[in-house]
């Protein structure tokens, strides 16, 4: 089956909720930047997409960085004056500081405070806060459970340990015919968070699913990696592998019900930027774009000026714009089955374009090839009709070996995918030739 | 006489008058792409611009075509029940489906219909239909008379011929200094219809009798052609010639009342497409500008991807958007003769920038020259006084050789033909010296 | 000190009224394109702004042109019939139109009429004209003064003198780390007109007094000459220093109440046109932006085509777009000293892009280096703190020795400012080096 087919062959409404029970499986482990939470989930990705899992040694120097500390958590609490857990791990892996150092202490409401984080603009809510590089520790609360408590003496335990250890990435590859790669790249270190970013887990895991195995024109490789020190540590290890990506995303907050948006790479118009922009212009809401910046997820690794790759960010709305964004509000209820689905199906259709934009020459240049004489109509081999030749005419009249079908989709306006129809039908009929895709991105 | 002060010389209200009258004379001639209409309408052509008449035989080879066999009709007509002539061809030669094969025989309504072609939007309306490549016959009639037909016998005749014979086409020269040509192409195919395209005949041949005998630059190459055949069948008998094509136009619609409309070369900014759209620009109304798609006419084949020449179309209201278009309302009521003495000038105004555009050198590059002690403002030569200087300081400004007088007046905002002035006054004094025209297009 | 933080050095309102009270100084003197009233104006300048003063003899040729007669006026004036001065040079120099021919007669007011100017549009007002290149003489006067001039007999008396002399023009020169040269050019030829210009004068003559004396990267030449005549012979005698101006202003009008307007240079987007356009895109009320064209002042000498130098103009309301323009409503009450103080404030901004703008590279382009690492939050070099490290990111992320500062700020919408002070940290920090900057303008 060809790969721009595949769109129609997959049942996007079961895959939706698959993903969806997929991101309920992975909701309640606490993940962070190393760690078994990282192990853990990504077990539950290898079950679809097969993955090497690498573990990178603490203290491995990548780049200007170091491989940090293994941090592990297995419980933590606050008790109050009256002995009841006041803030409790077991409820929300949120209470807990990321990377927060293990404690074991009693003390006063007056020295527990500078260690206590909440948000007043959403009192309900539960923020979500690490604390990477700096040792320290601390929880994290509603800021309506934050004003209840009482003077009084609490005690303080996290028993967590933050040791040396390993980071844990995972990397699903599939071979194409080319060794020019494909690169999606989705975090794996937020812990009880939906929207950011086991949506981007899930709809990458499925994607990798629904790609292996068939007929692929490039290679892809899928990352599944904490956030910055997981990409500075992959292309630390993976310069080759880095400088064969001609195209990639990185794949996040995909599971909401808004429209779609789109960070641009740092190249600014590469033909993932286009082709994204080409997709999420024909949907029904206008998408919303952004330009490149050095702000942000991984994309400001893979765009270091070192790099520069072609990689730009796919997302539903768009990180930090949304006020469930790193809250215990980006919960089971904020992502959606449908949303998900259609954030799948959004990709295969980039892909789609991936695959088969390619430049033609015409084997008729001179003049327009005689189509009726030929049959074109009368084969079945064009699905539109007779009514219907403008993506033919326009194929055939941009095929100088210089334009390829997604210039041909922009010049023209009309759908990518009608013009890749076009092109089969015309090189069935020996009107076309194959003149290749532009090797650089 | 300068070619850029011919629009100043001619009697342009004189000649709208002369145009509509040889539209009137060849509105009854019933063409097609091929047989003796064609060749009457050459011949009056021939008398204001002296033709080469090409034959090309039934069956040449013509790129990926062929040329196809000629078809003459002598007489048609559908006799009712009552044997009056309920459908006649001497009333209006676009009752035959053009091309129809010869048939006399007596059939049932219900036998006829399938043959019959109608446009119940404009029920008083008769439309255009051809069957070119496709063999069969048919009439058209207006709905209003389809409607009213009863059922019973009809005698249904056509006496045509479709035979081995030639496809003819005519061809106006007219030698410049140089080697290299300005393209006029008009179709010659069309039965009884004045703006599409007997407006494109009269003015495409008034064009070529003014021109005729001028010292002219360019050499001037008009086309009296059928649609898609005839330009296919001349680009393939002249590669060379085509080759040699700097400029050229597409000339269609020229006749009726609306604003002008311009459609670009498959180039999108040639000096062609640039000339017309500044002088359109310049027209009370705005022009309606299409970019190049590969629909419409001849266009499509200058335009095809192994000759990629800068051919765009002027006309007035586009081809396919007015609701006349291919029905008997595009009749003698539906051009005007100022219609089209205005795109007349208009064409000699396009002409005229093709003619004089060049690039300049100062004589004086550093800092401005001295203009008021060379006496310009008095010698007369400067016909704009000394009040208004703009065309005299952005000429000398830009003659860095770098600059076509075009470019000039793209950027300054300022008439072509203002500069064309202030060019020649400052030749006149040794101020610039040409520096020559883009070769290219 | 940096030349960066001139700006908050210098204390711009005391600057302001100094520049004021040069102008008031200035404002009696009678000015033309020759004559002492340059030369005592130059005087003033040199105070500030140390200066060579070039004299050139009449006669002298300078490319198409020749050095002029030099002129002198001491008094003119005419007496009515009963006796009384009616127009007097001794109250306004504005009354003698510039360049006239000495002359004592007597005369009716028929005779008289025709060399009496004034502006019905502005009846209080005294307008200025000038004859430079053709040889006659003329007064100025208000209208209303001119309707209540009687029948009778009138005495014409203008004691000047046109005779062999030199064209005056003087030249402060501050050099710097390179040969190349920043050319600041303000015209010294108008008589008591205060934006026009002597506030170029004032601004120039403060800006070059700021300069001098501090490290600076490009060498910088600030030329006081008679418009049009003075660049040219400027030009003519300097091609060499010519060749070496990377970046140029003209300065004038920058005294009045309005915002700011930039003609951009002949190139339309050098250095100095982005620089420009950045700082007045900062300012409250958005600059009014022309295109170049031939018109105006010295930029057209500069920007001819044997030139085309980086030369843009610097306004606040521009020449000739405020009524005031060459009248004696162009006074001491038009100008105003915070207005030319934020013009002085505003080239200090300017001045400082084209100092410090440069291309760097990143010392860690793979990735993102790790700032927190670093201590630049802690050191104190960063004065943004860490919750704004946004000009350090982009910084960093164009680091390629590609960009520019000036090149981030366009693509980033940061001030110039913020990633100049970002590139210092880095720098300083040993986590970017220079690569140089742009030697094209």
């Amino acid at each position: 089956m060809n790969i721009a087919e595949l769109k129609d062959a997959i049942d996007s409404e079961t895959l939706g909720l698959e993903m969806y029970d997929m991101i309920s499986r992975l909701h309640p482990i606490c993940r962070s930047i190393t760690g078994d939470g990282v192990r853990e989930t990504l077990a539950v990705v290898d079950e679809r997409a097969p993955l090497n899992v690498h573990e990178v040694p603490t203290g491995t120097p990548v780049f200007d960085w170091v491989v940090p500390k293994e941090w592990n958590i297995r419980d933590a609490y606050i008790k109050g004056p009256n002995g009841d857990k006041v803030v409790d791990f077991q409820r929300s892996n949120l209470h807990v500081v990321g990377y927060s150092l293990p404690i074991d202490e009693r003390m006063s409401l007056e020295s527990l405070k500078p260690h206590l984080h909440s948000d007043p603009a959403h009192p309900q809510w539960i923020p979500n806060r690490t604390s990477y590089y700096k040792e320290g520790w601390g929880f994290c609360l509603s800021h309506h459970d934050l004003e209840r408590l009482e003077e009084g003496e609490y005690e303080v335990r996290i028993d967590s340990t933050l040791e040396d250890g390993s980071l844990t990435y995972g990397e699903c590859f599939l071979p194409g015919v080319v060794a020019e790669e494909v690169l999606f790249s989705t975090h794996v270190c937020h812990p009880s968070l939906c929207n950011d970013n086991l949506s981007g887990i899930a709809v990458a895991t499925f994607l990798a699913q629904i790609l292996a195995g068939r007929p692929l024109h490039y290679s892809y490789r899928f990352l599944f990696i904490p956030t910055t020190i997981g990409s500075i540590t992959w292309l630390a290890r993976n310069e080759e592998a880095a400088s064969r990506v001609r195209h990639g995303l990185v794949l996040t907050c995909l599971g909401d019900d808004g429209g779609f948006s789109y960070k641009r790479s740092r190249r600014g118009a590469a033909v993932i930027d286009r082709a994204c922009l080409h997709v999420l212009n024909r949907k029904g809401r206008p998408p919303t774009v952004f330009d490149f910046s050095p702000n942000g997820g991984d994309e400001r690794q893979f765009c270091s000026p070192g790099f520069n790759l072609p990689v730009g960010v796919l997302m539903r709305t768009a990180f930090g714009s949304f006020p469930q964004y790193h809250t215990s509000a980006d919960d089971l209820d904020f992502v959606r089955p449908g949303a998900l689905a259609e954030s799948l199906v959004t990709l295969l259709d980039v892909v789609s374009i991936l695959e088969t934009d390619r430049r033609y020459l015409s084997n008729n240049p001179y003049g327009e090839p005689h189509l009726g004489r030929r049959g074109v109509w009368l084969s079945g081999d064009w699905p539109f009709g007779p009514s219907n030749q403008q993506p033919l005419l326009w194929v055939l009249n941009m095929a100088d070996g210089e334009h390829s079908l997604l210039d041909v989709a922009e010049r023209s306006g009309l759908d990518f995918d009608s013009l890749r129809q076009a092109a089969e039908a015309l090189l069935k009929h020996d009107l076309i030739a194959e003149r290749g895709r532009r090797t650089s991105a």
